[in-house]
């Protein structure tokens, strides 16, 4: 019976929460692999980055609109607006502006890990005026902690629903900010319950406003939950384990967490996982496609739009169903859930950048009659193979197909250094000059060496344009 | 296959979200019973009661603290302090006083619905400055849309872990927020979405100070949502309906949801099912044991504490496993979550008051010695009774049995007017002058006819004792 297994603590051997805890507050600097720290630093690039046309979007601005008639004071930026807050107002803005371009990285089974991580270590680091290596080990321990509880929910956690960037990212985010703020071990404890307590966020948001709000929401939660940790608020010190506790609860299973536990820090995920970086501004799920269409097949057949009678896209069931389900597109927003639309743009345009996914862009009647020529569905079969296939067939007679499984900035394919610093001059440039974009871009790449971030960002902080 | 499911939005007859929004947005003044409102009234009576004292417990000291740190600007006050502030920070510190006793009102199956609703109506009511009876049509209207939402959850929702108070709490905070900002259709489904995004709260936090969170949060999660929605800010309009939607992600029945909206105030949920007012500071499921122990046996049989040799307590599965479910409290807050404690704490001093849970009496070693004495179990059987019993065996070898089914103050035995009023005093006179109560109880009752609430709730602004 169910109420008598909340009795028998001892059905689970470790005291979950606590050891999430302790390894939290006294993993050593030196224990965490420099090759981690490379991969997060690269990832606060590649984020900030992002963020900086991010904030030019509709959901941001509403966001920074809506920020700034709090009428906060506190240390912490918001990037794109020329006003400083408190912390947990700057990590929600800057989360929405994170994700809201949906070009920001993955790391599985997190999600959008950096879309909560980054803003929680810029909005804590400016508050309390930290060097930028203690931000970016706390990025390494908060995913390892997040790594860990993903395993015990992945995949039943995002197949049932859940969009795993903000539940999952509440509570990485509330560990990122309990080791910025040294907790001890009680404080830390609580402030993992009371991330809980907020760990929500929907899939059937995606194509949203809602969805970028998430991690932004996520991010908020985070910093919210350690500051009042560190102010004595309490929590239930074993919120994770059990039949009633968050794996259980969020579609998972609480019986692997013992084992899951066993394996923190050996090794660290982030040392053996690379972070997937994006090449498209759109949907996980629309990578491989794109990459099949514009690096494998484009480039080898010279191919005129009007001549294409039909393409069929074959994705994982996954993405298929949960991921990229905007069918018929209306929105820039859906257009990053279609794999429709990303195969219509890529076709007529050549290219997929920024202005792809505007409202005016998905709605032109080229795209939209194009829709009709694309035909997706998901691989047969029960398998999750994780792989793309496109096939294009021309009014020839021709057909040409193309098979994904790694897309560019993927795990296998990595992104250069200078295809990173691409994205990002691509990026800032839309908002900001020249030599703005050359100094954030100095200063953002030695991150690690800051001794204190605090005026890292001011380039960042640009007056809005609402 | 899950993922075509997605697609056949035709499997659901009916748009359940935007028939929840059209309810919201065109339901008349006129058509909204005044039986219900007269509940409401109470409701709001009852619920400012308690969070005065609510306001000086730790977990509320702590969060009026953490808002004050914020720094924020606004119209919306908050109870027990003396600043006012933005209407979402306001709903998080008043959402935690409310709750903070556990000694707030329940209407099954939301849980505890006003420690959510009244303190948005607050908040909104003085950045707006409306007029009282907008603030209970608004509450009203939020109860039907979440009762009928929470009739396709129940009672799984609760069984696998969720504090349907925080869950379905942002969702008609939402809703109620909505109603008082006039938001029409289109932004209605979205804050319902934005809601959703927030929706999080788990029963194993009951017992911390996590617990009130859930229901500040959920307060602010409501807020926030309309607020954002009136900018604009987009969400799924189909986000309770179908295999991914909230009705079946948080354990519910999605294919309930149809019916449940056809009887969408017809009748109204508060017209016919009342709200549960407490007689005693500690969870719901306590107060069948006390009236037992309190109402029926002690005024008929002269006991000594040092009588009795056991207690015998029988109560509903749920109410063990995932409402009372702390056997040896430690805290003045788990001891409103111990069947045990409460027994003992009535024995021991002969009543229940706001002193029997803090830490030092939950700590004394009468209360600790005595629990040992206290054996509690769910009802036999499948059957979900609702009731209590309670045995009380003497040393003598005589044994005392009484069964509560409806404790005071609930459905069939509400309070007096004259107890409900009593109630507000007993609260409000643990922080406020003679004159003040006064003041404050004569203004609640009438807040139907109030044309502006700004000023209502001046009196209850004192300074705060940090």
């Amino acid at each position: 019976m169910q109420s008598s297994q909340v009795l028998n603590k001892k059905d689970y051997i470790l005291e979950s929460t606590l050891r999430l805890a302790e390894f939290l507050v006294n993993t050593l600097s030196e224990k965490i692999p420099e090759l981690a720290l490379l991969a997060v630093r690269n990832a606060f690039t590649d984020c900030i980055g992002g963020s900086i046309p991010g904030s030019r979007t509709e959901s941001a601005q509403i966001m920074i609109r809506f920020v700034q008639e709090s009428k906060s004071s506190g240390d912490a930026g918001v990037i794109g607006a020329n006003f400083r807050c408190h912390s947990t107002l700057a990590a929600l803005a800057n989360g929405v502006s994170a994700h809201a371009l949906d070009y920001d990285d993955l790391i599985r089974p997190l999600g959008h890990a950096s879309a909560v991580l980054v803003p929680v270590g810029l909005a804590m680091g400016e508050e309390l005026g930290l060097p930028g290596r203690k931000i970016l080990e706390a990025y390494v321990l908060a995913v390892e902690v997040g790594a860990k509880l993903g395993a015990c929910l992945s995949p039943d956690h995002g197949d049932k629903g859940w969009h795993s960037t903000s539940t999952l990212g509440a509570i990485t985010g509330a560990a990122m900010a309990s080791r910025l703020l040294n907790l001890d071990m009680d404080q830390t404890c609580s402030a993992l319950a009371l991330a809980v307590s907020q760990a929500a966020g929907i899939r059937l948001n995606f194509g949203y406003m809602a969805k970028p709000f998430q991690a932004g929401n996520a991010a908020r939660g985070g910093v919210t939950a350690a500051l009042l940790a560190q102010k004595g608020f309490s929590g239930n010190p074993e919120i994770f384990e059990g039949p009633l506790g968050f794996c259980s609860l969020y579609g998972g299973r609480p019986e692997d967490l013992d084992q899951a536990i066993e394996r923190l820090g050996a090794p660290f995920h982030l040392a053996v996982s690379e972070i997937q970086f994006k090449r498209y501004p759109c949907c996980g799920g629309g990578q491989q496609i794109l990459d099949a269409l514009l690096l494998d097949i484009l480039p080898n057949v010279s191919v005129k739009v009007e001549e294409v009678s039909q393409v069929e896209v074959s994705v994982p069931a996954f993405s298929f169903g949960q991921a990229m389900f905007h069918r018929r597109p209306k929105t820039g927003l859906q257009g990053k859930f279609s794999s429709e639309y990303c195969v219509a743009a890529a076709l007529i345009d050549g290219k997929i950048r920024l202005a792809t996914f505007t409202d005016e862009a998905v709605l032109r009647p080229a795209a939209q009659e194009f829709l009709e020529k694309v035909s997706v569905a998901p691989h047969e079969g029960e398998g999750q193979d994780d792989y793309s296939e496109v096939t294009l067939k021309l009014r020839d007679g021709s057909r040409h197909t193309a098979r994904v499984e790694h897309a560019q900035g993927s795990l296998i394919k990595p992104l250069t250094r200078e295809q990173a610093e691409q994205k990002f001059r691509d990026c800032a440039s839309t908002v900001l000059s020249e030599k703005k974009v050359a100094e954030s871009i100095a200063l953002i790449t030695r991150l690690d060496e800051a001794n204190d971030i605090t005026s890292l960002l001011e380039g960042l902080r640009v007056p809005d344009r609402f």
